[in-house]
């Protein structure tokens, strides 16, 4: 989808509408022959996205929706897009004091709420997509990061994954760690404190105010999502090179957050729905990255002329360097951060050594 | 899990008693004020697996009791381990008749039923789970499959993930293409029709006959999952190498069928519990096997000294030779089976370009 397109097909305009209800309705199932009291939930769903955005913004409109059919419109969740009742990145704290009863985001956003946040969505040189997964579903991840908001009244769910990224849009080639220096780019997590290391100044911004950051010249470099997202945005006209791969967002898992006390008050069938339906938008959003890239991939190459370049060996060598020096400060300055990190490092070690054997070995298959 | 603590844990034990209740109970919604009238569906899940086997049959235990907590009891599902109702193989027979209203397995069973069926499972040197998930989603996949099973009254969904699979269990090594021939070997689905072009002779067994079957020397080798499952059914005590990668499942896609006048008669919202039911378990068993594959790894190695070993290159491309021969032969008799075989090649083509600049680059970047 081109920028125009998204824009003409409504991307700024509000979503949602129409799923909601009047408030104080009765719920009457009709399946259930009627007569049922219970009261609806109308449900704010804030995110940190514009509006039905592809991929992030469509997987959080995915969720509403599927929550809202699932229970038969007992929860009717209306989608707010970045802005909309809150800033982007006021999505934490909104659903943190009940203003929105959940939120659609990524948790690398609230490093400044907690400094192991990051590490539930993505970090330099860390898990892809499936090792984020076992590690958050079966390795002990999900619980620290329950443990990690409950202090914020927030359930957190893992709610997509975009897969590998890029490394971002530059207007100058990076030969060298030297070109890094000075560059004003927008590098959200921590790729941005790696950035800084290496004399680079980042900045984050939400998604919907790249395009005219980088036009204007306010920033000089940016790394968004990849192909698909970043065609939507129009990117590739702003700024001449695109850079593989992501080192610094190898597999981010997105979030949804529920506020705790709208959370416990649901009865059981409707906890399983959310759940279940939180699992649907982690499986299904990273399957349309998976779709979407490659086709976006063949249209910036082959319509725009874009340059995809890798980043040399010496400047991977010295942002790796900087990423062990900024995760080893962290863990110094913060004890739950180093409890985390322990957990994550060793799930990435051992998953690593059967990836090289299985997944890695069937790509090398390919040649 | 060792295959005597699988066994001690209940595996070959009847799961599920205790889910569903009395035939003709009436669902009473607590959390709704009770007073409703709509009849509890007691529903049978047959399956081509041991009784919570793990990662396959605890994921179909786990679909199901999710389907029942997320329907607040509305649909019970029963699990059926492989020969409890019916044995493995007529699981797709049982649902399609209606013996059961829904099934657990692999799709790569029934191409005595239809040609088509293993490519929405897995095909050797093809997709590996995301990619698989990206084209059932997104790339017309999942619209093949249900254009193939609607004839047998079946809705299948995507509803778990292996991840890469290993090449199998041997009591020889495999040094040359010669070392295939004569060898009685267990695989499945398009990979054992490859086996056979190199001189092999391969059979289909349920994996709960595969420990005897190989002991006894019924059979002199065998496929069967990875190192958490095949550790699970003790393989390394009868077999001496265990070969890597799984070329002939690169990211098999595991199948819930349903049958479709009982989906049918769901209202929306219990279609859309059972939807949301399998994509979570499709998210979630993947992440399972990423999870205990690589502590079933280092089991097997420092506990049990198994080796590990890497089919030689000469044999691979024999390998992939065969599966053009297969794959053309299939397609050239099966006008289904082309339509599905042209969809899927030109989706793994592009994404496997995609692939290359993103998840592979950064697998590569690990060294």
């Amino acid at each position: 989808m081109q920028r125009r397109e998204w824009l003409r097909a409504g991307g700024l305009a509000a979503l949602g509408a129409g799923l909601a209800g009047c408030a104080g309705d009765r719920h009457a199932d009709p399946a259930a022959g009627g007569g049922s009291a219970e009261p609806v939930r109308h449900w704010k769903m804030v995110t940190t996205w514009p509006a039905n955005f592809p991929g992030l913004g469509s997987g959080a409109a995915r969720l509403a929706e599927s929550i809202t059919r699932a229970s038969g419109g007992r929860i009717q969740v209306k989608v707010l897009a970045a802005g909309e009742l809150v800033p982007a990145f006021e999505t934490f704290d909104a659903v943190s004091r009940g203003t929105a009863e959940m939120g659609h985001g990524a948790s690398y956003y609230w490093k400044g709420k907690a400094e192991a946040a990051p590490f539930f969505c993505t970090i330099p040189f860390g898990m892809n997509a499936q090792e984020m997964n076992g590690w958050l579903y079966h390795g002990g991840g999900l619980e620290l990061w329950r443990e990690l908001y409950a202090p914020f009244n927030l359930v957190p769910f893992p709610a997509g994954n975009t897969g590998v990224q890029a490394a971002g849009w530059f207007n100058r080639e990076i030969r060298a760690v030297e070109d890094l220096k000075g560059l004003k780019m927008r590098i959200p997590g921590l790729g941005g404190e790696v950035m800084a290391r290496l004399g680079a100044t980042p900045v984050n911004l939400p998604g919907g105010e790249l395009f005219q950051a980088l036009q204007s010249g306010t920033i000089d470099a940016a790394e968004w999502v990849g192909p698909y997202n970043d065609l939507a945005f129009g990117l590739h006209r702003v700024a001449r090179y695109c850079y593989m791969p992501g080192w610094q967002e190898p597999g981010p898992t997105l979030e949804c957050i529920v506020n705790k006390a709208a959370f416990d008050a649901l009865p059981e069938d409707l906890k399983a729905i959310v759940e279940a339906c939180c699992a649907a938008v982690n499986d299904g959003m990273l399957a349309e990255y998976t779709a979407r890239n490659q086709q976006a991939l063949e249209q910036l190459v082959e319509e725009h002329g874009v340059e995809f370049r890798t980043l040399p060996e010496a400047v991977l060598a010295a942002l790796r360097a900087a990423t062990d020096e900024v995760i080893g400060e962290i863990t110094r300055r913060d004890a739950f951060a180093a409890r985390v990190w322990t957990s994550y490092a060793s799930f990435q070690q051992r998953a690593a050594a059967w990836h090289r054997m299985s997944e890695q070995a069937v790509y090398a298959l390919r040649g």
